[in-house]
């Protein structure tokens, strides 16, 4: 009877493994023989452990970079990081690959890597991120749509892809406006987002997920046409070409906003939850919203905070006895590096190093700081340069290092790791993870 | 159309991905979104950028040494190299794993590993490597075959596996009598290569290439009979055996090379060229036929040059405006290696080193320098040890390396890495990908 149930668990999810609850040994044992092992998560299922331990990973967007010269100094080795360098001292430091080596990856990625998804498994598309990232409850049937407010001219040709970067206010507007389109066959929300931007879902049966952007990228020429891959996406770009339409008439008289482009269009994946993966109750506490929609997607709670570090702080502490794992987002070394402001990213480094002792007052059994990829101000943009990673635990097998930064990490414990096994070590010095094997 | 193509390339290399073309964009975003990433080309085809940028990636065949005794030094580290020397100043180092750790590889793997190739998933038989590094034009249902000459006694059994090592006239000659024989339904060609080589290719409808050597590996026993190991294979050692019966004849009077043994028989894999899975134009300046075959295996132009590092550096010079990467092959640290000659190793690392500034003279965005494996003179073979690697770029997180040996290599930035993975390092430094996800 348990093996029936496990099959059938292992086959909701698209997956070979089987599924195993810890008793009775006697089924376990079954179990394990039947087990086939291959991914991360199926292993997690199997050894996860309950514990009373508690583990954060603070995420500092970014945070790797490079020295200007040969011999300089990157931003966070220039930086003043006392309480950093402290931790160092109390843990382990190491080299995370975000996704392979040399590549670059997006924040998705970047985020679905450190909370232990293999990153190239788990694709989500923008659509899908910035719908999560508002609060919007998407269904693994709604196909969500990042839309952009844009400028066309008398013939039809866009003149400016962000509509003059228009106020919320008046995108928000905008977007009540265009909530009111009705699409027979399919429930359509419009949300509003951030200045120019906004979210488009339709929720109906049978829609695909793999239509083009619309947006051509450049200006003094048409939107491009929807088009799906499949059958299902063909059903999809209709509503979408619906829809286009409608908001044209809807927005003739709104310019600088009078229409709108259509960009990562896509479905919800499947994605195992991490108390599925994990056996974790784990909260998010993350301003921007991307962040706050991929902590969503794999079945995080998002608290809400105020916009500061210090806010952040004060909410992990309000809720701490409230969950397991911990993730928190900093977002400024990010975008410090993708302005090419390396004195600024330094500064940032310092305003979370000026965080840490809040963290460590909580006494967590396992603290992680790291970033989803490196941002150097050089190249003011993510690199896939591997990103400097300290791990502090009671069971950390010390290595001597004196500071948080690349050339220390360089030669420290944790080695050279793809970002998709932090998890594990997190779970690990956390205690939560039973013997692999007899 | 574009989605048929893609899945039909997908079916034929054994994967699940689909293919995308750069242009038009549109097909590139539709095709982002279906894209299932499960392997490195996967990835590069999806992200490859085109770009200016010119790479070099030069291979030192067997630089990896060993010290002859504890504490010393190896023939790498050994030797005086301060051209070398200040490209690790200038750029960063790393450990590069041919295969796994601890497999020493024959030099189709090491290469193709370092081409980006997995060589747990590509591989390519020795009579191939051969064909190709004779210029054949190997197609897609060709069997080539690696012929040695040999030596029989009046019993067939074999006296000499080399046949005395005949002068490259003799078994040139012998080859175009063999190349005579006739067998039905198949074409027959057979090809000189140097000495007692010679390259024996099979084209004809529905022939495996599974089918044992016939080389026994040792004297005074009779030649090994061809079999398959599958029904297409058995037809193809059906065909070894006439043609090696009537080699017999042929060869008669010829004695020492009065017969020959069938090595490394087997057909070319389908394997994407360097166009396809990185959009780069490549050239390859490689003195010896294998590493030529090799490169002309992933499509890389093989360039005419002469037989000294300097004719390879003027050729390399000649033709830096008409590819954007360039694979440049030095034997003699192998070769030197495989004989046991550390000194002799030493010196021609040193005359490696000399030939440096030639490369850097040209300005090339991303320079590497690395072997394929290693060969210790200690040893006199290939081994298993990571292979000392070093890379220069703009955009480097530059690691302190002061020298380019064994000791800085195993402490710098590009970290123990799969050898499979420095074709994204290069790729990524040479600013040829794009960023990964959103």
């Amino acid at each position: 009877m348990l093996r029936t149930s496990a099959e059938s668990h292992g086959r909701e999810l698209g997956t070979s493994y089987g599924y195993c609850s810890l008793a009775p040994s006697h089924s376990l044992r079954l179990c394990k023989a039947k087990t086939k092992m291959t991914d991360i998560h199926s292993l997690t299922r199997r050894l996860k452990r309950s514990s009373d331990s508690k583990i954060i990973l603070c995420v500092s967007d970014g945070i790797g970079g490079l020295p200007l010269n040969a011999g300089g100094k990157t931003e966070l080795e220039t930086a003043a990081t006392p309480n950093l360098d402290q931790l160092a001292q109390r843990g382990v430091t190491g080299m995370s690959i975000p996704v392979l080596p040399g590549i670059a990856p997006g924040s998705g990625p970047g985020h679905l890597g450190l909370f232990g998804y293999d990153p190239l498994k788990y694709e989500i598309g923008r659509g899908v991120l910035e719908a999560l990232g508002i609060d919007f409850d998407l269904g693994p049937d709604d196909v969500a749509i990042r839309g952009n407010f844009c400028t066309i001219d008398d013939d039809g040709l866009i003149t400016d892809r962000r509509a003059g970067r228009i106020a919320s206010e008046i995108g928000a507007k905008l977007c009540e406006k265009l909530d009111q389109i009705e699409i027979p066959g399919v429930e359509v929300f419009v949300r509003h987002v951030k200045e120019y931007r906004l979210v488009i879902v339709f929720r109906g049966e049978g829609l695909g997920g793999n239509i083009n952007d619309t947006d051509p990228q450049r200006t003094g020429v048409l939107p491009l046409r929807p088009e799906g891959s499949d059958a299902p996406s063909e059903k999809t770009a209709g509503i979408c070409t619906q829809f286009l339409e409608q908001a044209k008439a809807v927005l003739k008289d709104d310019a600088p906003a009078n229409l709108l482009t259509m960009r990562g269009i896509a479905k919800r994946p499947p994605i195992p939850t991490f108390e599925e993966v994990y056996g974790t109750r784990a909260a998010a506490i993350a301003v921007y919203p991307m962040y706050r929609g991929l902590a969503r997607l794999v079945g995080m709670d998002v608290l809400d905070a105020g916009a500061t570090l210090d806010d952040q702080m004060a909410c992990l502490k309000a809720h701490w006895n409230d969950y397991d794992f911990f993730f928190i987002h900093f977002k400024y070394t990010d975008s410090t590096g993708e302005d090419g402001n390396f004195d600024g990213k330094v500064e940032r480094i310092q305003d979370l190093d000026a965080a840490v002792p809040q963290m460590t007052a909580l006494n967590p059994d396992v603290l992680i700081v790291t970033g989803d990829h490196s941002t150097p101000a050089k190249m003011k943009s993510h690199s896939g340069h591997p990103v400097p990673t300290l791990l502090v635990a009671d069971h950390c097998r010390f290595d001597g290092s004196q500071t948080y930064g690349e050339s220390v990490c360089r030669v420290g414990e944790l080695g050279y790791f793809e970002a998709k096994y932090l998890m594990l070590q997190a779970l690990a010095h956390a205690g939560r993870l039973d013997k692999f094997g007899a």
